[in-house]
């Protein structure tokens, strides 16, 4: 739903490029590690229908190098990454950027979530569920 | 990768087709419930490149339903999947199906291994990885 949001953001015709985030780079904004490797998500993220492509961001991750190898028009961002969009927008003004900067609001009532929350939810739970054997 | 080749199988212009397993028939085929619901489940798989469409089976599962409701000329089986073939061949003999029955191979090499892994893995692992925080 993010990713098909992410896609009408840019207009009719929109080619949805992704960017897929290293496993350095997870590893440097989260507590943990992916719990899949950056070539795995790549491949998963690519499968989805609106994506067109998913590529990897660059070690370390930089605003500078994606903008100028992907060369979008818009830039969509999830509603838990505010500092990234910040971030963006200082590179923006900075480099004197054209592409816009649109931010995609939370589907919290969709019963897809995150794979995050899924494997949260296994974590707290810590018990295969019993009444399944 | 399974359901490209799945799709594959049916040659040219194929509609393909996913049954998505009820919570209440992975909990009877499994040590543990789904770590998704069910419709959650449909409406990821529904988002994959090569499905047409994905449905819920019936509760509790039947080949018959099933291949009613679907009318499928070729119906495509998982590595891991040999005693439900052999389910549906039973099924086919009896009722005088047309349908064709195949079996997708393994595809080990591949970094997108399955999400029971990857959760199995972390289960394993049992704690965040450590050097990501």
């Amino acid at each position: 739903m993010y990713l098909s949001e992410a896609k009408k953001a840019g207009g009719n015709d929109t080619r949805l490029v992704v960017v897929v985030a290293r496993d350095s780079t997870v590893r440097k904004v989260r507590k943990r590690g992916p719990v899949f490797g950056e070539e795995a998500r790549r491949i998963l993220v690519e499968s989805l229908k609106p994506v067109d492509e998913a590529i990897l961001g660059s070690e370390p991750f930089s605003f500078e190098e994606i903008v100028g190898r992907v060369k979008p028009d818009v830039v969509a961002f999830g509603y838990d990454q505010e500092s990234w969009m910040r971030d963006f927008l200082k590179a923006k003004k900075r480099m004197k950027w054209k592409a816009k900067a649109v931010r995609i609001k939370e589907f919290r009532s969709s019963p897809v979530h995150s794979s995050s929350a899924a494997v949260q939810k296994i974590l707290k739970e810590e018990a295969w569920r019993k009444d399944g054997g």
